[in-house]
């Protein structure tokens, strides 16, 4: 039995941010967590950090509980904000409505209220679509709003925006959730910690990403309301989503919001996203579709191209009808990977009548 | 940014095995599953391994599904077994009944029809107690059975007690799900192939442990038939437990199961668990209350004696009530712990009168 | 089209209270309540009339929920007790646990912790059985206790034993619900009125019964707290309990309890069953299983003798196994019918040898 | 106690076909099948009777399944056709979409993938922006389509268009849905038995209306395949949808299909739209926005006009910001009510500057 790989380890595409592994630093922190023996299911010593390394981010109060994924995380958190006849407003884009198989109408019992945009973001006007008719029994009643930062088409809400939403829900009697898979992205781009657009900008529920800036698996919902944290703590149980040896999704927790791993890592993949945009968006036939503002670039090429560029790099469809296409740039993306896949970009359109 | 451990490595107790580490080839194996690009969410390389693993284990046909943990495999691997209506029959100390905050009925839907037992097991004859009123739209329909192997109580079924509970239980149209969190324990103390005592013993669904054995985190649900396959594709979105950097999940559990680790772990934290049982089982004022037939110790203490012992070393009582407590040995469970343990129970008992 | 019967409208027997028809009084006020419009949903003004006339029952801020069925009204009831991760401590007869194909746990997402008892009744012991557990989030959390009285066996709890339980289960932070599908045979039998052993001895919920004793359909929860009334207008809409035609539900709970229909007719019911164990107590071969202390009679026959008795009454066995048969009373149970069932067992039995 | 009406029983409106009461022969029917005792849970003679009458209108193999109301016979009938991961294709407008409290999501599990259309009718077109997706375990799978017949807006699929739904939705493996709460309404406009716009042209299962056209309360699922049948009982059950006095549901249905009733109102109630739309629609400042298909007419009234309206004749606003409303006539709607409203309409916008 050798631990060999049994994969190309040079190999890296376009496709997504979870397509990539786990970075050097979690891995040692990792390491670094095993041997002896450890409470489980959370009350254990890295567990213990993560609290405290949280309220470094998001101030006193805030409490973080870990969970496997982020479906998990978003489902969870979405519930604790919730009676069980609550409905969420979201962005029809939104990942709990698209990518998450029902999880939160299965598991949650939760109807989602979605409403369309152009760029994932959702506006007071825009949920207004949704929220209304409380007290009426008969409609599911919008009492949360579930926006994502940076969203699923690479945009980004600014700190204003947030607020705006925040104070607009709450004077509705709603709860604000910010599903925060790629929350060091946002906050990479913003240049801003990561308080000043959540809990400051008037945010309850933050699902906390990590596992697409660079861990293993795990994320977080760090809530700031002491009531909400009793309820996350049978809801995160029976969601099976509590962990038997938390420490080791703790450890990577800590590795990565504690110093500034998570910033680094973040600020390179938006990095990278930027170079990309710029090395293709003066090619024929590149259409960029949504502004680049966090690590993804959103463009349109021409039929069949995408189809020939995949033979080299890996990356998905956005919307096959009309030709849109993602592509996602990550930690472990480097300078060499855009430039040759700009280069190939190019090539590839160079052709003209093809 | 160090990643210097925050606890005692050198600390270990009785409590659970999941209160130990992760065994060191797995870490090996983590690392070596590292770097490049995996398509995520199972369509990696090592997720394909994994199946051929699993087949070597368990036969043509047999499928793995990864999962995050343990609820999250008994939950998904009991619905997909069950129409919505239907309830399992399991014995009350089964973890689905009493460790999984209602798990099974709260996200699967399940009722569960507990029946009591001395020893963790189910008979023909016990079963039938719940199995009845099939057509009866009043009773939630039981059309499984669940045991645990080896059980919650350190007890463990025969081969031939396996076959006899499968061919009641299929004889009546109901379908068989074994728990088997501590499988490779109840592998290692009959002597015998995985295969022997699940899917040749009229097993339909396994939840394949790997956290109590050593990973990390992950556990797999393994079935035979192509139909209920296709279910556990969707239940394990739609539960939450599908990882998306599924890679790691399955290093771990090829790394456990490709060669003899699961086995070498689990004939160790057995032999820990009989070595403890012997060095006890003399001592006046042990009394103990389960057979020894896994890696678990269960004993009667005199009032007060656990409390003073878990100064040393942590371990849980089972029932306050009756005194009775639950020793746990695990892969990293070392003579001399044991017999250390084993002392202190003696010293404390020897004091008499305290 | 004519409107003649299709079934032999003479013929009754001993199966259920939910064999008979409906009272006539009960007709008559479903056709006064007829003709023209009324606002739909519970906003009519039979639902009004309701409201004072439960608050005539159970006093100030009583609230009534008109749902459909015995079903519906218990799993919206405990619902309103309860968060999602709440379990509920139940009689393991009770007809929640064994009657309602998983119901409460499939649409309520509810933990049942079922204790045996011999004669349907809980007490604060067998309730500390399963009562335990709070703050462990591996654990359902009891969060409520449900009690049915009269009890599925006939049987009945004294003022002061449901004040004991409610005592008891409020100092342990828990609800308490109480399903009153035969809530009148209880009063009738106790002598009592109907808040004395409801809101005055601690009941929390109670699922008022309407279709056992003379309604069409129809039943009600009834709250004392407004907040879980609030709740309760979400979850019966949910649960899809809530008649568009509120009206006819409500008209034949305001003509049950408005004067004494309710009473009249459980009385009745009641002497029947007292008058049936009075006519069959001495016979030989029959064996009385539990006091009949509402309306229903439970016996033990012997092998054969209830299934050629059911050539003439239809009645249920309770449990085949040991010759257990349940004999109901209704609102329409005449003496003549009890005399001749009566007669028709001891015709049965006295053939002796058979 | 007298049983007076407590309404005025010579007040109707437009608000909805459920603010009306029962039609005199269904009363009568209901009193016919009162009397003696009858087996509970539809083992009884009325709903023997009714799978004759069923059987008669949808051919040999259809059954039906008698439910309490449309919400539970819309959630019943689509967990019938669908796998715990399915997702259903509906108008935005749907009654299950914007009804129901989200009730197919929270009791069924159901994802509805809602498609906004201008008149309440989905196309082979319009399902197919949402019937996408399959094998992709991250997508609610889209299983099944539900329409409504005749529309919550008023409009009616024609004979063809369900044909060429149900053949687009086969041929993608999807199964179909009709919510028939006004089914004999279509009916009716069709001019055609109800089984050449269900079963014939390719519904799979049908939610046969009972409440709207004159029953006290229930509706019936009506299934073609014994496999769903057999899915119903059991579903029927665990959604609290089964009477126990199931003879007074059935005696409703077999009273109203039995003849020609069903027809006679529905005719009725669709002609006295018919007479509505042609008396305001000449009036200046009605502006009609629906087509006028069974018995609800659409427009659109100037600021102001629909609440002195409703001052005298009660009726909803259906957008209230484009000030469009909802007019809908039922089997007891008069020629003469219809005349008076009309004539307050156009007094009303005669004022003109009012």
């Amino acid at each position: 039995m050798t631990s060999a790989p049994l994969h190309d380890t040079g190999r890296r595409g376009f496709a997504s941010d979870n397509y990539s592994g786990v970075h050097p630093e979690i891995l040692q922190a990792l390491a670094a967590a095993n041997g002896g023996h450890q409470i489980s299911y959370g009350e254990d010593d890295y567990t213990a950090r993560l609290q405290e390394v949280v309220t470094g981010h998001f101030g006193t109060g805030a409490q973080a509980f870990p969970v496997f994924n982020g479906t998990g995380a978003n489902v969870t958190a979405l519930m604790s904000l919730l009676p069980r006849w609550g409905a969420v407003v979201c962005a029809a884009t939104a990942h709990i409505n698209v990518d998450e198989n029902g999880a939160p109408e299965r598991v949650g019992g939760i109807k989602l209220l979605a409403v369309p945009t152009g760029d994932g973001k959702l506006t007071p006007g825009l949920i207004d679509r949704e929220a209304w008719g409380w007290g009426d029994e008969h409609r599911a009643q919008p009492l949360a709003v579930s926006i994502t930062q940076s969203t699923e088409l690479g945009t980004l809400y600014t700190v204003e925006e947030i607020r705006a939403i925040a104070d607009h829900v709450h004077g509705r009697g709603m709860k604000l959730h910010m599903d925060g898979a790629r929350l060091s992205n946002a906050a990479a781009a913003l240049g801003v910690p990561l308080h000043a657009f959540t809990r400051d900008a008037g945010v309850d529920v933050v699902s906390l990403g990590g596992t697409k800036n660079g861990l293993m698996f795990g994320e977080a919902v760090v809530v700031f309301d002491p009531q909400t944290a009793e309820s996350l703590k049978y809801l995160r149980k029976m969601n099976m989503q509590l962990a038997s040896k938390m420490r080791f999704v703790s450890a990577q927790l800590v590795a990565l919001y504690e110093g500034d791993l998570w910033l680094r890592s973040a600020s390179h993949a938006n990095a990278m996203a930027s170079r990309l945009r710029a090395a293709v968006e003066d090619i024929d036939g590149v259409t960029l579709t949504q502004a680049t503002e966090s690590n993804a670039v959103f463009a349109a090429l021409p039929p069949g191209c995408a189809d020939r560029l995949r033979g080299k790099f890996r990356f998905y469809d956005w919307n096959a009808a009309t030709g849109e296409v993602r592509w996602m740039c990550s930690f472990d993306t480097t300078e060499a990977d855009v430039d040759a896949f700009a280069a190939a970009i190019r090539e590839e359109l160079a052709g003209g009548a093809r």
